[in-house]
C-alpha cells in the first residue's frame, strides 16, 4: 500500500521523536508534518513539554533557569505537561483519524529522568504509564548522534542553553545509551544516523511512516 | 516533659493539619504556629500546594478556573509543588530542629485524588511516597467536619470558591471518609470535632503537640 491508499483508508498514527540535544529532532519532525500535510494528511505536530494550555505554562516553569526544581518535581512536571498534551491534543487528534507528531514522549522521561537523573526507573516507567493511560507510539524514531555533536549544533544557534541542555556530556552520554537501550528493546523504534544530510533523513523517515502506516493497516 | 523543657532538648517535629473545605485548617494551624512561637520555638507554617517559589507557581496553575486540568495533570502537579516544599522548606528546618507545620500533605492526595477523584490508590500512595522521599508527619491532626458544614462556612467567606471547592457534596463525603479511614490506619492521626470551639481546639492541638514532642524524645 502507499502512502495515497493509506489516505483513502484513514487511521491515527502516532509518531514520536527522540534524541539528543540538537540531534534535530524539531527540523526533521516539522519537515515530515510537512511532507504529510502535502499529500493530504490531518497532522497534528506537538512538543514536550507543551501544547495545551496548561503544557505550555509548564513548559515556562521547567525551562526558567531561575527557579530550583528538584529532580522529583522535575519529573512530575513532565508527566503532568504530558497528561494535559495527551488527553487535549493527541488522543482526540488519533481518534479523527489524524497523524500525530510529537517531540519527545515517554521515552525521553526514562532517558533523561531515570537514567540521567538517576531516579528509580521502576517508578518512571509506571508514572509514565499512569500519565498517559498506557498510549504508547506506533512508531518512533530515534535520531542517533554523539552527544559533543549534538552540543556543538547548539553551540551554534542564537540564545543561551536552557537548564537541561546545560548539563554536562557525562549526562547526555547516560540519556543516548538510555535511548539506544529501549531501541532494542522495543519494536517501535526506528534507529537513524542523525549525521547524515537532513533530506536523506527525512526521505528514510518519510518511508517508515508509510511502512508504519501498512502495518497498522494490516492489525 | 513540659513543652518548656521540650524546648530545651530541640528536635524536629512535622505536624500537619488535614479536613475538608472549610473545616478550619488555616485557622488552626495559625493558632498552633503563634502558640509555639510564643513559648520559644522556631515554626515554619507552610500550606500545600505552595511554599518556595515554584510551588507557589504551581499553586497558581492548580487554581485557575481558566485552565483544563485532566485528573492525572492535578496529582503530578501536587505532588511537584510538594516535592519542591519537602526538598526546600520542610526538610532543612527539620534538619535544624524547628517545628514544621504543614496544611496538608500526602493524605490530601490520598483523600483528594484517590477517594474523590478515584485515580488508581496503589499508584497514588508510592507517587506520594516517591515525591517526599517518604518522609511521614510525626503528627497529624484532622479536624473532620460533616462537608455540608464546611461549604456553609465556605460560602460565608469573600471570593468564590476554587477549582476544588466547587466540586459536589458527593465529592466532599468521599473526601472525608476516606480522612478517617486513614485515621484508623495511622497511628500518627488523631481525629478532632471540627465543629467545637476554635479556643477549645487549639487548646487539644497544644496538647497533642506536646505528646509527640515527648513520643519523639523517648524514641
Amino acid at each position: 500500500m502507499t502512502l495515497d491508499q493509506a489516505l483513502r483508508r484513514p487511521g491515527g498514527l502516532f509518531v514520536t521523536f527522540e534524541g539528543v540535544e540538537g540531534a534535530g529532532k524539531t527540523t526533521r519532525s516539522a519537515a515530515l508534518a510537512g511532507s504529510l500535510r502535502s499529500i493530504g494528511f490531518e497532522v497534528v505536530h506537538t512538543r514536550e513539554p507543551g501544547g495545551p494550555p496548561l503544557a505550555e505554562a509548564i513548559r515556562r516553569l521547567l525551562l526558567d533557569p531561575s527557579l530550583e526544581i528538584p529532580t522529583a518535581a522535575e519529573l512530575m512536571l513532565y508527566l503532568a505537561s504530558r497528561a494535559s498534551n495527551v488527553e487535549h491534543i493527541v488522543r482526540p487528534a488519533l481518534a479523527a483519524g489524524g497523524v500525530v507528531i510529537c517531540e519527545r514522549f515517554n521515552d525521553a522521561t526514562e532517558a533523561y529522568q531515570a537514567a540521567g537523573r538517576g531516579l528509580d526507573r521502576e517508578f518512571v516507567e509506571s508514572a509514565c504509564s499512569f500519565a498517559t493511560g498506557g498510549l504508547e507510539p506506533d512508531l518512533t524514531v530515534l535520531l542517533d548522534l554523539d552527544p559533543a555533536e549534538g552540543m556543538a549544533r547548539l553551540d551554534s544557534r542564537p540564545g543561551g542553553p536552557d537548564r537541561i541542555e546545560r548539563e554536562d556530556l557525562a549526562f547526555h552520554a547516560r540519556v543516548r545509551e538510555e535511548y539506544l537501550s529501549l531501541a532494542r528493546r522495543h519494536r517501535r523504534f526506528r534507529v537513524l544516523d542523525a549525521s547524515l544530510p537532513g533530506c536523506e533523513i527525512d526521505g528514510i523517515v518519510l518511508g517508515l511512516v508509510e511502512e508504519a502506516l501498512r502495518v497498522k493497516e494490516s492489525t
